[in-house]
C-alpha cells in the first residue's frame, strides 16, 4: 500500500511539473489565431491532386520553403514521374531519440459540382455546413476566434491539417524560447490519396535518413467518432479476390431448360453462403486462426473505448449486426465481405433467362497475424472442398464438359495489417504527452478497421508506427465539401508542440 | 390374341383408306412452289410489330382479303388502340366438328443494325446464313426448288409461316375439288409477341364466335431440337418476384464497419442458397405438391422422344445439369431460377464497401397444378423460415430498428401451365393425321418448358387445345436474321391441309 501511494504522488508530480507546459501553446494560439488560419487558407490554395504533377510540385516547394523558415534542413526527394516527399530535418541538443512525422500534403481529386466553393478557394463558416453553417470573412488579428468555426478546402481534414499544425508548433517553439526533446524527422508524401504506388521505393532508396528513427506517428485520418481525441495502434491489412461461376456457355431461355440448366446465381449464392455462419462468422477453416492476440495494455485500452454500437446501430437503421461483440472487438478479426454480387439482371431489366454466370467480389480485412496471401489460398480451398474445379481464365469447352462445378478466381493484391504494441517505449511517451494535451480524455485504439499501408513501417523497417489524427471526424474526408473545425486545429498545433518538447 | 390381330388389321386398313391423301399437297406445292414462295413474301413484307397500329393494320387487311378470297368469312375484332384479332370462319358440310386455328401476325421489335438484310424484304438464301448460305433470286414458276434453302425476314418462322401454310392449304383443297372435313375458325392474333395484353377481353367480349370450337392448335414456335415434327400437348405457366435484402442505411466503408455490419450480399447469398439442396431441387416446403401426374399415354409419349440430353450437354459446355432425370422429365416440374443478382459493383468497379442493399431477381415456371399465387406464397414462406421481416417498399427507419432480418419482396404477374390430355378425342384425330403427314415421324411433348397463356383456353374457356408448330427449330425467333426453312413450309401446308380434310 505504501510503496502504491509513493508511486501515485510521484506520478501526480510529473503529470503537474516535468513537462513543458501545453498552455504555451494555448496562448501562441490565442495571440496568432488569424495569422495561423491565413497561413492554412495560404497552404489549402495550392491544387493538391497526386496526378496533377506542377501543381503537386508548387505544394511541395511551398512546404518545403516553410520548413526551411523554421530552420528545418529540408528538402525535396525526388522520383521521375511521381510527386517528391518532403523531408525535413530538425537536430535537437543532446538527444539520441528521433521521431518521424508522416504527413500526406495530396489530396483527394475533386468533382467540383459537388462542392459549395472551389475547393482550392478556402472558405470559412460560422459552423458546419450541414448545420446551417454561413460564411464568414477570414478573421482580423484582433478578432475573436470561435473554435467551432469551420474551414472548407481540399485537404482540410486529410491531410494538411498536421502541416500547419507543425508548422505553428514550431513557431511557438521558437518564439517561447523551448527546445525541441527530440531530433524529428518530417516526412509528407505526395501521392498517398492515389495509393502511394511509390512509397516503398522512396523508403528504400533513402533508408540512410531514415534508419535512426525510433517511432514513426502517421498524422492522418479523423478523431474518434465521438469526438474525443485518439491514438491508434495498428490498421487491418486488406486484400479481396473475384470468384465467377459457369452455367452453360450462352444464357439460356429459363422455361425451355429451367429446371434442368445450372444456375449461376443458385450455385454462386451456395458457395458464398457456405462462407459464414448464420451470425455472421466466417466458417472457412483455418480463417481465424492466425490472429494475433491483444496483450494485458491493449485489452484494457478496448475496454476504455466510449461505447458507440447503440448509437451507431440507430444511425445506420440496424437492428442487428455480424457476430457478438462490440464494432471495437470486431475490427480485431479479418473480416469477409461481399463487395459485389452480379449476375443477368434485377429490377426492370430482369429477363426470363438463365444467365451464363455469376460474379461476386470479395473483400477480406485482415488482422496483426494473417497474411493476404494465405488468407485468399483458405478461401480457395473452402470453394475446392464445395466441390468446384478453380480456374484462372474463362474455361475452355474441354474444362466445361469435365467438370460440373467450375469457378474462376482472380486474386486481388493486399498487404497485411500493422499493429504497434501500446508497450512500446517512445508510444508510451507520445500517450504520455497527449494525455496532458487532452486532459486525459483520450481514447486509445489497438486497430483501425481500415487500411493503411502501415506495414511498410512497422514489418519492412521493423519500426513502431502510431496514428496520430487531427481532424474533426467529420471533415469529409475524400468527399465534398471537406472541412477542419478549428478546435481541432487548435488541438494539433498543441499536441504537436506537445511531442516535440516531451521530456 | 386373336382380337388384338382383328383391330390392327382395322388399323392399318383405317390409315391406308379412310384418309384422303397428303399427296395432293406434295403434288399442288411440286406445281406451285414459286407462287408460294412469292406470296409469302409479300406476306412478309408488311412490317408487323404490334406498337405500329398503321402497319398491324395494313397486315390484317391483307390478311382478311386473302382469306375471303379463299371463301371464309373474315372480319376483324377491333378494339381501340390495339392490333386487331383476324377472325374468320369456314363452315364444313355437314360436320358438328369446329377447330380452330391460332396464329400471330405479328412479331418481334427488330434492331435492323444487327441484320443481314431489311427484315422485311424477305430475302431468299440457298442454305442458313450461318452455314454460308447465299442470296438467290426468288424463283420462277419453272425453277426448281430446294427445300433447303431459306427465306429471311421477321416472322418468317414467328408466326407468318402458319398463315401462308393456312391460306395455301385451302387453295390446293379448292382446285383439288377436296372438302373440308371440319368447321374451321380462324383465330389470327396481333399482339402476342407485346405480351397478348387484351387478349382475353377479345375473348370474353367475342365468346358467341368461339364457344362451338371443340380443339383449339396453337400454330405458333418451332417444331423439335432433333429437326422431327412434333405436337405439343401444353406449356408451363410462368411467374417471378423480386427479393431486396437490407444491411445498413447507406454504404458502408468495409475496413470501418467489416465483420460487425451485416453484408446484404452475404445475407442473400444465404437466403437464395437455402432454395435448393446441392443437386438444384428446390426444398421449399411444398414447392412441388401440386404438380399433376402423367397419364400412360403421356408416359409412353415421353419415353419415345429422342434423347437429346448428352448432344445438348455438350452443345451448352455442360458436365452435369440440375437434379436428375432427363430434359424432357425436369420440364414436367416447377423449376426455380435466379435470373439477376445484384449488390454493389464487380470487375475493375469493385470498390471496399459494403453496399446498402442486395437484389435477387427469380423466375419461377409452373407445371399444371400450380398456382401462381401459392407459388410466390411458398417462397414467402420460405424467406420468412429463414427469420426474415416481410415489406412491400423500402423499410423505413423503425422497421428497421426493430427487425435484423428484412426482406422487400415484389411479386410478379403471370398465369398458369397449361396441358390437354393426350387422351382427348380431337387432339387423337389430329396426332393421327400428323403422323400420316409425317410417316410417323412425330414426336408428342406433354409440355414446352416455355410458356404462353394457353390457361386462357384450357382452363378459362374450358377447351382443349395443342401447340402445333411448323417452323424449323434454327430460325432465329425472336432474334435478327429470323428465317423459315422452305421444307418447313412445305410441312406446314401439308399438315395444315391434312388437318383440314381429316375424317
Amino acid at each position: 500500500m505504501k510503496t502504491f501511494f509513493l508511486l501515485a504522488i510521484c506520478c501526480i508530480v510529473v503529470r503537474l511539473h516535468a513537462q513543458p507546459g501545453i498552455e504555451i501553446f494555448d496562448r501562441h494560439i490565442e495571440k496568432n489565431g488569424a495569422q495561423i488560419l491565413g497561413d492554412f487558407a495560404t497552404l489549402l490554395s495550392y491544387p493538391n491532386v497526386a496526378a496533377d504533377l506542377p501543381n503537386i510540385n508548387k505544394n511541395a516547394g511551398y512546404i518545403v520553403a516553410e520548413l526551411k523558415k523554421r530552420g528545418v534542413e529540408a528538402k525535396l526527394l525526388r522520383m521521375v514521374g511521381t510527386p517528391p516527399i518532403i523531408y525535413g530535418y530538425l537536430p535537437a541538443e543532446n538527444s539520441d531519440r528521433t521521431l518521424a512525422l508522416y504527413v500526406h500534403y495530396d489530396g483527394q481529386p475533386v468533382d467540383k459540382t459537388r462542392w459549395k466553393n472551389d475547393p482550392w478557394k478556402p472558405t470559412l463558416y460560422d459552423q458546419a455546413l450541414d448545420k446551417g453553417g454561413k460564411v464568414i470573412p477570414m478573421p482580423k488579428a484582433s478578432d475573436q476566434i470561435n473554435s467551432e468555426w469551420r474551414l472548407y478546402a481540399r485537404s482540410a481534414g486529410d491531410d494538411k491539417a498536421p502541416i500547419i499544425s507543425i508548422l505553428t508548433a514550431l513557431d511557438a517553439i521558437r518564439e517561447n524560447n523551448l527546445k525541441i526533446t527530440s531530433n524529428l524527422v518530417f516526412f509528407f508524401e505526395g501521392q498517398e490519396e492515389a495509393g502511394s504506388q511509390q512509397l516503398r521505393r522512396y523508403l528504400e532508396d533513402h533508408r540512410e535518413l531514415i534508419d535512426e528513427i525510433d517511432l514513426w506517428m502517421f498524422c492522418d485520418g479523423p478523431v474518434h467518432q465521438s469526438g474525443k481525441p485518439q491514438l491508434v495502434f495498428g490498421v487491418r491489412g486488406v486484400t479481396g479476390m473475384e470468384i465467377t461461376i459457369y452455367g452453360s456457355n450462352r444464357s439460356l431461355h429459363s422455361g425451355h431448360y429451367g429446371n434442368w440448366a445450372p444456375v449461376p446465381g443458385q450455385l454462386i449464392s451456395k458457395l458464398i453462403g457456405s462462407m459464414k455462419d448464420d451470425d455472421g462468422n466466417v466458417i472457412i477453416d483455418g480463417f481465424y486462426d492466425d490472429v494475433e492476440p491483444l496483450n494485458a495494455i491493449e485489452i484494457e485500452a478496448l475496454a476504455n473505448i466510449p461505447a458507440i454500437d447503440e448509437a451507431l446501430k440507430k444511425e445506420l437503421g440496424l437492428n442487428d449486426t455480424e457476430g457478438s461483440g462490440s464494432l471495437y472487438e470486431r475490427l480485431l478479426y479479418p473480416s469477409l465481405t461481399v463487395r459485389g454480387l452480379s449476375s443477368g439482371n434485377v429490377g426492370t431489366l430482369a429477363r426470363n433467362v438463365i444467365p451464363s454466370h455469376a460474379t461476386a467480389s470479395l473483400g477480406i480485412r485482415l488482422v496483426k497475424g494473417c497474411d493476404p496471401e494465405k488468407m485468399k489460398d483458405l478461401v480457395e480451398e473452402h470453394i475446392r472442398k464445395q466441390g468446384y474445379h478453380i480456374v484462372r481464365e474463362d474455361p475452355d469447352e474441354e474444362t466445361r464438359l469435365k467438370h460440373s462445378k467450375i469457378a474462376r478466381v482472380t486474386r486481388g493484391s493486399g498487404y497485411p495489417a500493422a499493429r504497434t504494441s501500446m508497450n512500446d517505449k517512445f508510444a508510451k511517451m507520445v500517450v504520455e504527452r497527449a494525455r496532458q494535451v487532452t486532459n486525459d480524455d483520450l481514447i486509445l485504439l489497438p486497430t483501425l478497421g481500415g487500411s493503411l499501408p502501415l506495414y511498410l513501417f512497422t514489418d519492412i523497417l521493423d519500426k513502431p508506427a502510431i496514428i496520430v489524427p487531427i481532424a474533426n471526424h467529420d471533415n469529409n474526408q475524400h468527399a465534398a465539401n471537406e472541412n477542419l473545425r478549428i478546435a481541432n486545429l487548435w488541438y494539433g498545433i498543441k499536441l504537436m508542440g506537445g511531442i516535440m518538447t516531451m521530456k
